[in-house]
């Protein structure tokens, strides 16, 4: 367990892995067989990926041959942003590959698109995306001939503001376009059944709810749709979607803490946004002037982003942290580097203020004592600051 | 544990988890920060990371920076097989892989070279690469002015034969290439250490010897390699060379097999070869005219792979399993398929013999007894399948 004389609040980096995932992964370390073989513990090894896929398969509303297990979020990404997916309509490859300016790197990165074939559609000052401008960008890609392909989050890691994906896909289906979204930051924390998100394909990683790192899934809407050439090639696994011997435990451990997702959602998500709330009420308290990012819009119940002005997310950051809370300056992404969020420069947040961006995220072992820890640290620490900085000043 | 009702002797298709590899990754699991966070949690992900590429780089005898975690053998396969390595002195694309033909499916499918910038070098009858053959493709590619990937296993996962990699790789240096050797097989089991092997890539996965499945690592030989094109691209991480939040307990899994391994090296080698040859002799008096693929070459120590004539593998080993013995018949990572051995077609095998195959591999927790049991119920099984077939002839 995670020692609780750290309150740990950076739950949309990576989240302490749940009981019930690691008493499945413990499980499945007792046995020793691969998947592919035909022996009894070859075959004890592929029950427990068929139970991990159907529920999985539930999760996300869909039948459970249309699973790829992956080694997590960033390989089921480069998985399913290649032009060649065949639908059975259209065998044409993608021609253009259409993200959301807030997107995750792994989306941006473009993968099987060459970058000339990614057009970013920008997001509005509360972070959503602009739905004017992916109609702009869909109108012309049809003009042009595209067959389009949108990548587009059903949650923000950083701000957590949740996207409208049923109406982009509605957009982008009239184009005959394909969705993939990224239900990364969502799933486990909101609904993510592919037929509500009209998405045609969602990507999931195990660790951001209680699962384990280095598993992650890529969720197929329709049996009819296949990736002509797999990422991953050789012993042909996941019906030659994704060669590699199975990671059994830790497909095990994402399903169980999926299953304990899905048991805790209702109560956590009415728990957590009340907790947010209060949470940044106190902010505002304790830290007058402070600006949270994509508050006027539908957010995840667990995220917060907020910035304090004057106060240096780093600066910040480093003294929480050694008043034992972790919380982060956004995406935990990118190998320590700081650098401006390009999320919130998309929503047209100035440098400045942008440089004092602070991300709270809670989750499934978040306990409203940890908000009001933060809010006790964050006051004495933004006094410290203060001092120095008036003494620097004098 | 392994059941000690069963007798499981399939150690190249998956060994079971290694206890040292168990404890670090419950250790690992107690922890929550993810390796590219700032706070302490992050930091201290990023230090377990990084000792266990300490340990795999002293394992491959080549510097940390030079390890590149990957989900496993199929992924860092996937990741080196690219013609964009560039090295010190050359930056030109490669414009043929050259492999020999007994390599793992993971290579054979070529990745990022296409199918027709691949071309096979033959195996000898005892399963040895044709060094000859792999001379003539050379001076013809060299003539043809192609820069040249080779990849070679260290050791073959059907028949254990171990390759000539060193004199491959002074052949491939010689006329300007570079060599990515496949060491899944080998690692933990023989010395693969980069320089004695002449190697400048290796792969390893962490399941074949006692660490998780999902855990694999691409070494380079040299601080001045590096891939242009990422094959996982996103956030970043090991040097921009595969993105994707790391799986730090399978990354600790690994390195404690692997330092496991190597602390039993030389006992181990000692003991298993001695068991593996006492087995064979066995094979030989109970089944009349069985023959050993490789047998004439170098082998690893762990591995047998022979055949009885008249005797179908799948029939054999089904029988054999149903008594509590668990072999296969070669590669396990062809998802359930049964079809023929390319690796004994390429040693010249008659399909008749070939089709009769069965891998026997002993690992980490593989005792005496167990060879003393597989004979014992291979002697009782070949009598029942051999009344039933004089029965039906009959």
């Amino acid at each position: 367990m995670v020692s609780r004389t750290r309150v740990y609040l950076d739950h949309n980096a990576t989240a302490p892995l749940h009981p019930a995932a690691r008493e499945a992964m413990c499980a499945a370390f007792d046995l020793c067989g691969n998947a592919s073989s035909v022996h009894a513990e070859g075959r004890t090894a592929r029950a427990i990926i068929e139970a991990a896929r159907a529920e999985v398969a539930a999760f996300a509303g869909i039948a459970p041959k249309n699973v790829v297990f992956t080694s997590g979020g960033t390989e089921a990404l480069n998985l399913a942003l290649t032009p060649s997916i065949e639908t059975p309509d259209e065998k044409r490859p993608f021609g253009l590959l259409v993200a959301s300016a807030g997107e995750h790197p792994a989306v941006l990165a473009g993968h099987r698109f060459g970058l000339a074939q990614l057009e970013l559609a920008g997001l509005t000052s509360r972070g959503v995306l602009n739905i004017g401008a992916l109609g702009a960008i869909l109108a012309r890609a049809s003009a042009a001939g595209h067959r389009i392909m949108l990548a587009l989050q059903a949650a923000n890691n950083e701000t957590g503001v949740i996207q409208p994906v049923a109406a982009a896909a509605a957009m982008v289906h009239a184009a005959g376009g394909f969705l993939v979204c990224d239900a990364v930051q969502a799933a486990g924390r909101i609904d993510c059944d592919t037929g509500s998100l009209g998405a045609d394909a969602i990507v999931v990683s195990a660790h951001k709810f209680g699962g384990p790192k280095g598993a992650g899934v890529l969720c197929f809407g329709s049996d009819s749709y296949y990736i002509r050439e797999a990422l991953l090639r050789g012993g042909g696994q996941e019906r030659g979607l994704r060669a590699g011997t199975e990671n059994v435990a830790g497909i095990a451990g994402m399903a169980a803490a999926l299953a304990a997702a899905k048991a805790r959602l209702r109560e956590e998500t009415a728990a957590l946004s009340v907790w947010r709330d209060e949470l940044e009420a106190e902010i505002s308290r304790v830290a007058a002037g402070a600006v949270f990012f994509g508050a006027g819009a539908e957010r995840l119940p667990n995220t917060s982003c907020f910035a304090v002005p004057g106060i240096e997310a780093q600066v910040l950051i480093i003294a929480l942290d050694m008043e034992g809370i972790a919380v982060s300056s956004g995406s935990a992404c990118s190998s320590g580097t700081v650098k401006h969020s390009h999320v919130l420069s998309a929503m047209g947040v100035e440098p400045e203020v942008a440089r004092g961006a602070i991300r709270v995220s809670l989750g499934w072992n978040s306990r409203r004592e940890d908000c009001v820890s933060f809010v006790e640290v964050l006051e004495r620490t933004l006094s410290t600051i203060r001092a120095r900085q008036d003494k620097s000043a004098a």
